[in-house]
């Protein structure tokens, strides 16, 4: 798959080297996203795994360790085996990613999320022994969950083509609202399983279902046909309407009433099923993110090869070549300078790598400009993390209680939350933290 | 200058390898701007060069080949000489950029410059015989010169480390400014040597005024002290009392009175010391730059090596290491889930990797706020010009109206011109262009 070396690179730099040298980025670029579709596959199928062993282990310690012995230990063989495929995806592309290193935050957060996976047999012993309690599990599985979409997101960010970075913002708003959607699982079992709802339950359940909301809004901005359809029938599903039942009764339950202990089983059931039904849209995402790589390798492959070819025959035909345009970037009138190259010598190997290099520019400001929303999801998505840790730091509070903070101050300021985090967050930087 | 592969790189990825990876990764790109300040340079070198050239050329061609022929040839062997040492800087990293493309965006620009530079030697053919005229060959200078500080600003994009970013941003800035500058030079060199300035005469001027304003301010956000002092010099030169009376005889003077045209001369004399001063506050950027790099180099070296012996000493501690302590990116608190690292095996390991891992997201974080600034600044910039490209299209008006229609729709909305200008992009998207 290794891009060969243009055999034009001489000791005397010419346009038609590094044209050819932005050509070959581009792609070295799709190589590297081919390889990074299965590291994304991997990291899609180890959260499912590890998202159905947090369920798992809360059942178990919400039993007494009697119940649900069985279900677990087959989920720890599971993902035992998604983790070394995760390890195995990464050893695959560790030297190219060392070698050609994209981004030092891509790196850095692998290395938390191995981190984080490092503690797991040590978690696991302190579950069978009963030396963990749910919360201390809970929130293991919800930071390693967390590293991991984290790695998707980094990679997101170091994606160049256009349709590719918006296939990777759904993936990763996808990943981010079925995580949420597994966090809103838990708590709602433990409602139901305890028969109460308190206020701080109640108020963490109405913050998780707008999390996702939000996070799923962006995914629909920017998802293919096949994954638009399934969310579409995921939605139309009669068991939307029966875990939006269960939330009312949720809600408005109050910490006196108390609820039948058997809608624990039937809630985690509708949110496993819909958790499943949310990863066969990552599925769809991830198998049209592998296309689209391929589809636009062998595009990339093709025109560079055609590139060559024309300069090879250019170079023949009219060596020593001085090409006679010049490229007009700034707006410059292109046939008022274009007059400039009227002697003749030379000018059709002129014209043609000048309609090569300008083509590359103007190709390459599109794909910026195109770029654009895909990065703006993304940012906004950062900016409000951010605003979110500033807060806690600041105020020493609570994520939950952070991202309601935020989301009030935007209502109240009628501003959308990624202008309202940006707000907080330049703020913060005149003020200092 | 090569970073050696890390010996902890093994068949399985550990959190180690993606540290150390992360941490080279910085390295590499330190060591690829200590190349890229030589790039750097030569292309101010350069630009200010084709500046000379320029001005020496209009003045050839409007004695009507009479003067400055002396003065022109010197310039022209300078030239030749800056031009060579700037595809010597590109030659020289030529390999480290096609093995490690960090940008097609950058590559193709250099292509852009590099075919604009093979125009030169017809141009000067097409002067010498005076079958080129002067608004032929400014237009091909400012082009040129504009493909070259591209260059210099699609490097600033690159740049990861927000101290050397504010530093690139400054200099494409005080380019930028220095530019329309030399562009002023010139269109004042034309109005005081014919002895009148027409209205579109002293729009111009008043465009390239304004626009020499905005980037300096730009500048002044991001300089460091020495060129902060430079600049703070250069504001307070007689000179510049003397350049403000002579724009406002320019723009005054209207269409039926003239002018002495022993101005001319007096004009270009000023404008041509400022455009020097300017050259020397570049110069002492370019330097920090440098040094800057230096010594984040060093810092990165040595911050390396103590990681990587710090990891020795934890494997031959600890092994097999199994490291206990979670990382809480998220804002899970990290005593809490601290509290499972319970049983003591290799505690101490646990807790130095898990702190060095921290302490690495936590770096990277922090910088990625820094550099905000930066890009912001690059991102404003790069709007305006897509919206003034857009503008020129759509209605098919001048650069020069473009500008002045952006920055009149701005005053009239109350908008700043990045806003004004984000907005005109995000409309042309909706309506489609």
């Amino acid at each position: 798959m290794k891009t060969q070396h243009h055999p034009l690179v001489t000791a005397t730099a010419t346009a038609a080297d590094f044209l050819i040298a932005s050509r070959q980025c581009e792609i070295r670029n799709l190589e590297y996203f081919l390889q990074m579709g299965r590291l994304v596959q991997s990291v899609g199928n180890l959260v499912h795994g590890l998202q159905r062993e947090r369920g798992a282990t809360n059942l178990f310690l919400g039993s007494g360790c009697q119940r649900f012995a069985g279900e677990r230990a087959l989920v720890l063989k599971q993902n035992d085996q998604l983790a070394s495929t995760f390890r195995q995806a990464l050893a695959d592309i560790q030297h190219d990613l060392t070698d050609h290193p994209v981004s030092s935050s891509l790196l850095g957060h692998i290395a938390s999320a191995l981190h984080c996976l490092d503690q797991l047999p040590g978690l696991r012993r302190r579950v069978a022994d009963r030396s963990a309690n749910v919360k201390e599990a809970t929130d293991w599985f919800c930071d390693t969950i967390h590293q991991l979409i984290t790695v998707v997101f980094e990679a997101a960010e170091t994606v160049a083509e256009p349709s590719i970075a918006g296939l990777l913002v759904a993936m990763v708003h996808v990943m981010n609202g079925k995580e949420y959607c597994g966090q809103e699982r838990a708590a709602g079992s433990a409602g139901f399983s305890s028969g109460q709802f308190d206020n701080a339950l109640s108020r963490r359940i109405m913050h998780l279902v707008e999390a996702q909301e939000r996070c799923f809004e962006v995914f629909v901005n920017f998802a293919h046909e096949e994954s638009l359809g399934l969310w579409r029938t995921l939605c139309a599903h009669p068991r939307e309407l029966d875990i939006e039942r269960m939330r009312q009764k949720a809600m408005s339950v109050g910490r006196y009433k108390s609820l039948d202990e058997g809608l624990a089983d039937q809630w985690f059931n509708l949110m496993t099923e819909r958790m499943d039904d949310l990863k066969r849209i990552e599925d769809a995402i991830e198998n049209a993110f592998h296309h689209r790589c391929v589809e636009r390798y062998t595009e990339a492959r093709q025109s560079l090869a055609h590139q060559e070819s024309l300069l090879v025959s250019l170079e023949q035909r009219s060596a020593p070549a001085t090409p006679l345009l010049v490229v007009c970037d700034n707006g410059v009138d292109a046939r008022a300078v274009g007059a400039l190259a009227g002697d003749g010598v030379g000018q059709q190997a002129g014209r043609s790598i000048f309609d090569l290099v300008q083509e590359q520019t103007r190709r390459l400001r599109q794909m910026s400009e195109e770029l654009q929303s895909a990065k703006d999801a993304l940012e906004d998505r950062r900016t409000q993390e951010k605003a979110v840790l500033m807060l806690m730091e600041h105020r020493n509070i609570s994520n939950d209680e952070a991202h309601r903070l935020l989301r009030k101050l935007a209502m109240d300021q009628g501003k959308r939350l990624p202008e309202m985090a940006r707000a907080l967050m330049s703020m913060s930087a005149v003020i200092g933290h």
